[in-house]
């Protein structure tokens, strides 16, 4: 059963709408399609892209195998033999524009942007939401949490909570991208490069004849990094004190215990005394590392009542996006390429929220050169371009009365071409890389638009172009209709 | 990248306490865990077991291949060579014992137990309660809809929402044994036999020239299965109307239109409208479908308006389990073998829900002979028998004055032996025996225990031995402490 090979992992309207454009000899027309999501999860002010290269390696990996075939054959008889002869040639040829992952984010900023044949650009619709909606979220919420920790270390710890082992997996590489330093899934460490992190459990405590004798086994096994778990007992009155014997013993070898683990109780209170139990004892080196359903919320409220943790272990609030568990990204047809023009295309809806906006756009950051600050993102056709602008008009594209003038700018272009031609054009970058790329775009936000409480809602604005384009094809929308 | 060979999918820490083991001589001696869950998802009072047959597949591919022992060695330098050496030679000996998928389970109940070396009983934590943990979610999430769609058609159309490609393809599995149909995903049809559904989208109606010009085009590649999404313009002035034009053109070809799709807007009244519009053009046998943010809530409010839909369609908030999105499953030591005896051990813990109860333990469903229902379960050590016990006592393990007695009763043993000796000891069963054999387990419980609003809670009692040997190991832990 081999789960790497997700060509069929797709809804199944999707290759009935390519049998249905092959059957009505539509399937070479060339269409272009962005996605995007409308609402912040966690009622939070941003999102953190990720997801990306996911979608770019199931790109290149397309191909409908014989087994394939066989399945759709056997599924639908209405099926065309020519077609099922069409897939065994398919490969994905379309181009794909892409922010990059670690990228701050907002609704409806167009984040990947598809243009193909009909004959693809639709099958591949279900597979890049499914990438890009979860690991965007998880993204979201390690940065989240990043915002509180601070310097404090933290680690990803949900995989037996996680939904299916491919969340754990891509989840773990998404915390890291939003600002988590490690997880405690082998296999992410292994595919991903990410450092990983582990001691012992309460079984193995138990399993021994003592609380200590467990400590010696554990460090006489792995002296270099030893963390104890000190709280299958009494944390305090058993845990801490043998930690400390095993910490001063290690000393007298030359070694130092790394920390201790609490994973329960009051947490506050706990490090508190921990932390000065082993000062006390002359180990001010040893780190305490904390876990138990934490997240932003309950690390914080740690923080502000003084606990002295060093090191978050943080489990399924992360990796299940606990608090808002789906992203309702979407993925919508913005234009035709009709002989040599694009015509850009809307769909109108009752719900004004769902009305797309027409045509190829560009996603533009303007940075106010004084404050270093990001003033807005602007959409703009990909056939304009802000060179040489040096005034320019930023409007709100609800409340159009509310604009304002910006100059002395830099316009950064947050789209780039990432595959061409049935390959990824550029190489997968480092994760540590995106890491850092996402710390630095966090630097050029106000707090206002960053905190996690009531944040304020940060400008995405239209170019006047894409505003009019909009407009006309709404009035021509309402003429049709009467 | 080989998402499909999982032996690294486990905490970091499963493998620090195997070298543990390993280094102090250890790792040969054979214990026994049990996973279990502690309270049910949903608020609701039960929950699916789902998830085996995902945790067999794993057992018996647990293999350490070359690339796994380089990765090791060079994530920790303190691994001796003969451990590495060691993990080449491993695979999974142990004995699992596990209850089948589809059966209804409760609180604290023992749903797999796991006997083995401490080599591999820790290994296979994380994986278990990985894949136990989330598939036992969407199976419960699926039954709780099941429940209230009565005879409708329920199909699983969450893969764009899921928490990455595992859970979709999984969870559509896990939603079929819950009770659902059908799925959209095609590769979780092609991997476990699920029937597939799906139509066309909004973007197929708005690329063609007019709505009735796609529904014409859709209905010519695909005759035999057409089912018309109508709610990309207008419902009821212009979707409706321009599917039973499609539909009187079939008629008149001797082929028949099979659904229309509501997909968003006022769903009861639609619905209603919709079926009036049908059934007076003379097409009263075309079914409505009906989809958009779906769950058990909103189905029976729709039902309970009138609605006129056949055919569900349920996304996000299944595939994530929205309102509850983790099972908080756990895994735990409850034996150790020493010489040829099983000893009986326990995890005390300040807090009452989590101390543990000890031994091997047969989890039996008590059937009252009269009623056909269920009765409680119960709970004894694997040596006791209930053969030619004529009277059984049953009492709260909590309350244990709340005693009654039940005779004419029948005791189904829900533990079955799934795995031994590195291989699975049953064949794995076909999805539509799991799905009947839940629907018929669903018969068993009086509706008091089933239903989705405050539910009483079902009785899980313990034998007498089990309750004295708890109760013994809590008197001699309190005694130790002093």
């Amino acid at each position: 059963m081999d789960q790497n090979h997700l060509t069929l992992h797709t809804d199944k309207y999707q290759i009935n709408m390519m049998y249905a454009h092959w059957k009505n000899g539509n399937h070479h027309k060339i269409r272009a399609f962005e996605a995007y999501y409308r609402k912040n999860p966690f009622q939070g002010g941003y999102a953190v892209f990720a997801g990306l290269e996911r979608i770019l390696q199931y790109l290149e990996g397309l191909r409908f195998d014989e087994s394939d075939i066989a399945y759709l054959r056997e599924q639908e008889e209405q099926y065309d033999e020519e077609f099922l002869q069409e897939l065994r040639q398919f490969s994905f040829t379309g181009e794909v524009y892409s922010v990059k992952e670690g990228t701050i984010v907002f609704p409806n900023e167009p984040l990947i942007r598809v243009e193909g044949r009909l004959f693809e650009i639709q099958l591949v619709e279900t597979a890049i939401l499914n990438f890009m909606n979860y690991q965007t979220l998880i993204a979201t919420k390690a940065a989240r949490i990043k915002q509180v920790a601070n310097d404090g270390i933290l680690l990803e710890f949900g995989t037996r909570r996680a939904q299916e082992a491919s969340a754990a997996l891509w989840g773990a590489r998404a915390a890291v991208i939003g600002g988590f330093d490690a997880t405690s899934n082998l296999l992410a460490g292994k595919l991903f490069g990410i450092p990983t992190k582990g001691t012992h459990a309460h079984a193995f405590v138990q399993d021994a004849r003592t609380e200590l004798a467990a400590f010696e086994a554990y460090a006489n096994a792995l002296p270099d990094h030893v963390t104890l778990l000190v709280d299958t007992y009494d944390t305090l009155k058993s845990g801490v004190p043998n930690a400390i014997k095993v910490g001063h013993k290690l000393k007298e070898q030359g070694k130092t215990l790394r920390g201790i683990r609490l994973d329960s109780g009051d947490l506050a209170y706990l490090s508190r005394e921990a932390r000065r139990m082993l000062d006390e004892a002359g180990l001010p080196e040893v780190k305490i590392v904390a876990s138990n359903d934490l997240d932003e919320y309950t690390i914080q409220s740690l923080l502000s009542q003084g606990a002295r943790i060093d090191t978050w272990g943080v489990g399924t609030k992360l990796i299940t996006a606990q608090d808002s568990p789906s992203l309702g990204g979407v993925y919508k047809l913005v234009a035709k390429l009709e002989g040599n023009e694009w015509v850009p295309t809307i769909k109108i809806s009752g719900n004004p929220e769902k009305v797309t906006t027409p045509g190829r756009k560009q996603l533009m950051r303007i940075i106010n050169r004084h404050s270093g600050r990001a003033e807005a993102d602007y959409l703009m056709d990909v056939e304009e371009s802000l060179e040489g602008v040096e005034k320019l008009k930023l409007f709100d594209p609800i409340h159009t009365y509310l604009h304002k003038f910006v100059t002395d700018f830099d316009a950064v272009p947050l789209h780039e071409l990432v595959f061409s031609k049935g390959e990824r054009t550029t190489a997968a970058p480092a994760l540590d890389e995106l890491r850092a790329y996402h710390a630095e775009q966090k630097g050029l936000f106000w707090n206002e638009y960053m905190r996690n409480l009531n944040p304020e809602r940060y400008p995405v604005d239209l170019s006047q172009q894409v505003w009019d384009t909009k407009m006309k094809l709404i009035a021509e929308h309402t003429k049709k209709e009467g």
